[in-house]
């Protein structure tokens, strides 16, 4: 019996004539029932739920469309199920975006041109330089690579923090993950580009963000339970020259809950764009990129991209 | 007789003392009268009048304390007085600058932040990306080599333009002062990061602008009448999708003269002060750096960043 791939989004047809190659493919509505969801082997998988993974009882392989796997429903997926996530796919936009957050709130954009539009013309307080400033990048995957990459091109001071660094990636101090404390003392900037784990959950609280700069800019393009929401406020609240320049939230689905923040005057919001969003470019590449790992795994070539259960559990 | 030196701007102490060391130094308001103004033989130079160089008839050189020259008397400098620019002085934080108008531009930073302070949190759009992109930098001195620099490093196809390309900086394309329509053929973005003489002027017309794609982006962080701003509004009109981000005007003394260009909606805008305007930190560096010509000068040394009269007459 061959294998059988269902995907949870729509697929161009040549995406998906790549796949019909080495296997039977439905996409989202083209198959129903639990007897028909037993018979799939391999899913390509945007969102799912619990009850659907339950009932695809022979699944052996999940290719994630997005670059993060914590919104999978994991009690629900077997331990013996590989499961690839699609990090990569989307790094170069969601960099750009973190530089865009970053620079953004450095040099004022939205209070000058705000401004400018009432006819004011009137220049106020301090911008602030990335030229020679100390930026911790949290996370040193596909996106935190590509960000610190870019530091460097602005001349800044890149400490790294992550499981590894990529070869060919430059920074100038490493710590890894349980020297978090020394990464973040004393810098100026922070970049989030962490994945959401049982690891990294409430990595970021009160006491560490103290340790920054008080006239400091912490960008997040990870995931925002990283950072504990309350001890953020707090800090906000305290630290008037700081600013939280953010893209990604703890309750899209009901976005006033997180009002506590967005409503701050020193923040800076977009709505959970960065990646694939609000760009129909990077979400063809990331389905292009997942589709090649499907393709990857049905030749019986090892995946790329596979997660360990454990750090979702 | 020694040099003496006016400083229409107030110098640090310590930066006064390193001029001492070689001249007599006065300071606006410690010299008055046409007597007085008669001694002045270097001078170092912020806001000044004709009425004022003209008193100053035994001048042999001035050293601008901004980058750009273009606001200088020119009419009442004589041929024989040397002039230095103040180049690179704010190279980083303009080139900085650059990149924050031209990434707000693209991931559309002033739109979403207004839309999520409001609660919005719906993804409408496309957002734009750096990543493979063709840009122009108009101007390859201090700040345009620093944005074509940073601009490799976004991975962008980057088209240099300007009189010649300085060792170290890398450029994929490069057209020289007769080729600008060759240089923004075709280009998705571009930054104007030229000085404004009697060979920029004007420069940007309609037809040129006609040149670039239709969903462009145009940074400006050079001088206004670089381009002839009737030719903008026309051409913003004609394409909604194109963007003009802008630290420069034309009338920045009575700014509503421009509403015809920042009341657009597809214009994003800060009101001059990529340099040292909103940041202390770069005023100051600017004020060392020219310092340090003047030293150079009091030496008998060659000073830095001499212009050519015949460019701004």
């Amino acid at each position: 019996m061959g294998e059988v791939v269902y995907s949870t989004v729509k697929l161009k047809p040549e995406l998906r004539r790549e796949i019909e190659e080495l296997a039977e493919v439905y996409e989202a509505g083209e198959l129903g029932g639990a007897a028909d969801l037993s018979r799939i082997t391999v899913l390509l998988c945007g969102p799912i739920t619990g009850a659907e993974l339950d009932a695809m009882n022979n699944l052996r392989f999940i290719q994630c469309v997005y670059a993060g796997v914590d919104s999978l429903p994991w009690s629900h997926i077997p331990a013996d199920v590989t499961v690839a996530s699609n990090v990569g796919s989307n790094a170069d936009a969601v960099a750009e975006h973190a530089f865009a957050l970053l620079l953004a709130a450095a040099k004022r954009i939205t209070f000058f041109d705000q401004r400018v539009r009432s006819g004011n013309f009137e220049v106020v307080g301090e911008s602030r330089m990335l030229h020679g400033r100390r930026i911790c990048v949290l996370g040193l995957g596909a996106i935190g690579s590509r960000v610190a990459e870019i530091a460097k091109a602005f001349k800044m001071y890149v400490v790294g923090y992550g499981r590894s660094l990529r070869s060919g990636v430059t920074v100038d101090e490493f710590y890894p993950p349980d020297r978090i404390s020394d990464a973040l003392r004393g810098c100026d900037y922070a970049v989030i580009a962490l994945p959401l784990t049982k690891h990294t959950r409430g990595l970021i609280t009160y006491e560490k963000l103290c340790l920054m700069k008080r006239e400091g800019i912490l960008v997040n393009v990870g995931r925002a339970p990283i950072i504990v929401k309350e001890d953020l406020v707090r800090f906000l609240k305290e630290n008037p020259s700081f600013i939280y320049a953010n893209d990604v939230w703890w309750n899209i689905r009901s976005p006033s809950e997180d009002s506590d923040v967005y409503s701050l005057p020193n923040t800076l919001s977009t709505p959970w764009v960065a990646g694939a969003a609000s760009s129909r470019e990077t979400y063809e590449e990331m389905l292009r990129l997942a589709v090649e790992n499907v393709v990857r795994y049905l030749r019986g070539e090892r995946p790329l991209n596979i997660v360990r259960h454990e750090d979702y559990r």
